[in-house]
């Protein structure tokens, strides 16, 4: 490998200055990937050049014939004509016209159809553009304003700090999803495919340097550089947390990744311990994945372990009890007889409890001010949960009196935290499933937390208790390195 | 104990001809369980007794000072009165007068005040009543229309198969919230908490021998005759599923229990075993009991562990792959070569995969329905699991559009699982999360399954896979014990 790739900055490929989209049409087709209308509709900034022989003009802009014939250079070319078609437009190319290649074809190496890969890399090098893909989706920028999904419009206005790559475009498109309505602020996607060329160890490389992103997200099915990956991440963990979900982990899953991405899943329960002793979260699923995006990114600050949890109702204090426990980086500290004796004497006298899980019964909100207060000013407690189901708002009848009754706990919890210095979490939950109204009152409260950048965590009681648990061990992770470092 | 006890017949704990509510007001306060309405707005069909010396008229019926001034027998005494006033009244209360009492106030067992549980039980052996509670919420009986929650009415009308018996109040409510929307039909629910007189066991042995209930679910923190427990499991479970969620099962859980309901929570793991063994279902939160009681009742039949996958995206294949894999009682079948040649032939060429699980891009329904009935009538295939979103139906733009699509799935479905004979499932989902359409799209699609009577599965892949490995190994318990009969 020549020693000036080593050097590409892939700051360029996240804000191009030029996009040329190879493949674009006139006639717009159910399924095909519009990604010159996606560069309009988010405001792109720089110039858009769409290439295809069979049209002058492509949504009222000038089409080019070839990559060639576009005057001045390009920053990125997105191709989205078939494998073959593909050689031949980089063939036709002259060197140095291009900086980066996003092939979004597939077909290529997890068909079995090498020879066109190496051809493309043989290229790459000899006219010094480096290549995305193939079979991805390609880039989404915040910064940039470019995107590959006709719902990336509807964010590209709100400024994130979480990177994300994934080997599969699919999980690329549903992480941005996930995560627009739920608070997950991206700042940088990229779907890698094949990883012909630009590997997932050169995005964590970039990521972990670019300022832009403070957390990292990884989808990956094969590393092909394992060792080099551990090194980067031993390096960035201690200032930017990396959440990993690995897929292909049992026999079947890794014939599947050899389908999928033609990469090969090595072994992997010696690479999970080897990622979490670098200190890389390991998840294995979506919904974990972007709990722990949301929660790890700024302004949330990090969690300890000793966790004191205020969980309306006796089975509830029992299962929070016994899920959060059974997290080896968890413990919920008994309080002390002096502050049980505050919360006796704010509490009634039954169906409540002042140990840890506390069960507050159903007192306002203007009483959990003072439970949380009295609780967070323990020294043995490193953070709160609250329990709030989004059924409570239910009980209310008028619409302006739920508003202010939301206006009230998102204070308290925000005043609370303040006051305190320690994070003060909500556990989110309805009680009652698919109506109407509570999945209002549910998307309420939920943006009503992401406004105020009150930290919130969905799912059952084992899901958080297995979000809190990773988020103490990544916290000791960190607290250990300072102490090396110190 | 009197040996005519043991004859009580529970039948009538769930349809009494006359129901007593002691603590009934004719001034409603928030907070306070108004059974009496309950009972009205259920259009319970026997007499109702409003009791309470302050008031002459309840909810526009007479209100009689005390159990012994009602005329004629009382089946069912609720009584929420402060504890020591429910001794006061049970003591006044005339031999033979009550058949069963539900004692609905805490404070007893739970917070110390053994004497007054202990004075009770020697009442209700004395003047042949049976106890439900203290600390509990009592029955929702679907036949007998009554019920301990606001919103109980609301399915009131609606038969079901499943029994629930639970020692968290909470937990009661919270099982019917949850399940009222999704399917989930219950016949009989119990909230049992301190378990003074009636326990878990005299449930399970009732609603063992009870037709109208077809499965079981148990929330329970302390079994006071385990082994007898476990005589019964094995004597029901071959014939009846019966699904327990054990709360307390950490040494923080168990303190958690004895504040909440007093009881002694034993050593757990040998008891999930043995539970395992005697062909219990163990679950572990709310979420998942739903989800196995919604697809243990009739009219759905009990799957196989062999299952054949339809999940469109190449990370998706993967990780369904890798999760479910991971689950000891279930297997993926590599499809046979005929088959995979079918399958080959409907879908395009790129995008996709013909494996197991099957990737088959973005083909509509239509193709979908050709494609389930190939893979459904492989001898090896027990089973099948169709991955829907919600984001689905928002590509179609009319709604009366996005109505026929649903029609047409769930009619395919229908039709299918008919013709192969093998139960094919829904595997739900939504892509983007809060978001009112989405939202929306997910109830139209979940009401349309449970009307046309579809099994479906909500949550991650990971908690798909545990539902399917649950059901699989009951499914074994099933056949083994059929196999030794024979």
């Amino acid at each position: 490998m020549e020693p000036n790739r080593k050097e590409t900055d892939l700051a360029r490929l996240f804000e191009p200055q030029s996009v040329a989209h190879v493949g674009a049409s006139a006639k717009p087709a159910a399924g095909r990937f519009n990604f010159t209308e996606y560069l309009l509709n988010m405001g792109f900034r720089g110039k858009i050049f769409p290439v295809n022989p069979k049209y002058e003009e492509v949504s009222e802009l000038t089409c080019y014939p070839s990559l060639a014939a576009i005057p001045g250079p390009v920053d990125l070319a997105i191709l989205a004509v078939p494998a073959p078609r593909c050689v031949e437009v980089l063939r036709e190319t002259p060197a140095g016209k291009v900086r980066f290649v996003v092939i979004h074809t597939s077909g290529f190496g997890e068909m079995e159809k090498g020879d066109l890969e190496e051809e493309i890399l043989a290229l790459s090098r000899a006219k010094g553009f480096r290549v995305i893909g193939p079979n991805c989706m390609g880039i989404y920028s915040q910064p940039g304003r470019i995107g590959f999904w006709q719902d990336h419009w509807e964010i590209i206005d709100r400024p994130g700090t979480v990177g994300f790559a994934s080997q599969s475009g699919g999980h690329a498109i549903n992480a941005i999803k996930g995560g627009m309505d739920s608070g997950v602020r991206f700042n940088k996607v990229v779907s890698l495919g094949n990883q012909l060329d630009i590997s997932i160890n050169e995005i964590v490389e970039f990521m972990g340097k670019d300022e832009a992103v403070q957390v990292m997200g990884l989808y990956v099915e094969g590393i092909r550089d394992g060792r080099r990956f551990l090194e980067l991440a031993k390096e960035i963990t201690p200032r930017k947390p990396i959440v990993v979900w690995k897929g292909g982990t049992t026999e079947n899953g890794k014939q599947a990744v050899l389908s999928h991405t033609g990469a090969m899943a090595g072994n992997d329960e010696v690479f999970a311990a080897a990622m979490r002793q670098a200190g890389v979260l390991v998840v294995d699923n979506m919904h974990l994945m972007l709990r722990m995006l949301r929660l790890l990114q700024p302004p949330f600050s990090l969690p300890g372990g000793r966790l004191a949890i205020f969980s309306p109702g006796g089975g509830n204090t029992v299962n929070v009890s016994d899920l959060f426990s059974a997290q080896p980086a968890l413990s919920l500290p008994r309080l002390r007889p002096e502050t049980m004796k505050k919360l006796k004497d704010l509490l009634p006298e039954e169906n409540v409890d002042v140990k840890n899980p506390v069960d507050p019964g159903a007192v306002g909100f203007l009483v959990m001010d003072k439970l949380i207060k009295a609780v967070g000013e323990e020294d043995q407690i490193d953070a709160m949960v609250v329990l709030l189901t989004a059924d409570y708002l239910s009980n209310i009848k008028k619409e302006e009196d739920r508003l202010l009754a939301l206006e009230t706990i998102s204070s308290t919890i925000s005043r609370l935290t303040g006051l305190i210095g320690k994070p003060v979490y909500i556990l989110m939950r309805k009680e009652r499933h698919n109506h109407e109204d509570i999945d209002r009152y549910y998307r309420m409260m939920v943006n009503k937390f992401i406004e105020k950048d009150i930290p919130w965590v969905d799912g059952s009681f084992k899901n958080a208790a297995e979000v809190f648990g990773q988020l103490a061990e990544y916290s000791q992770h960190v607290a250990r390195w300072k102490h090396r470092a110190a």
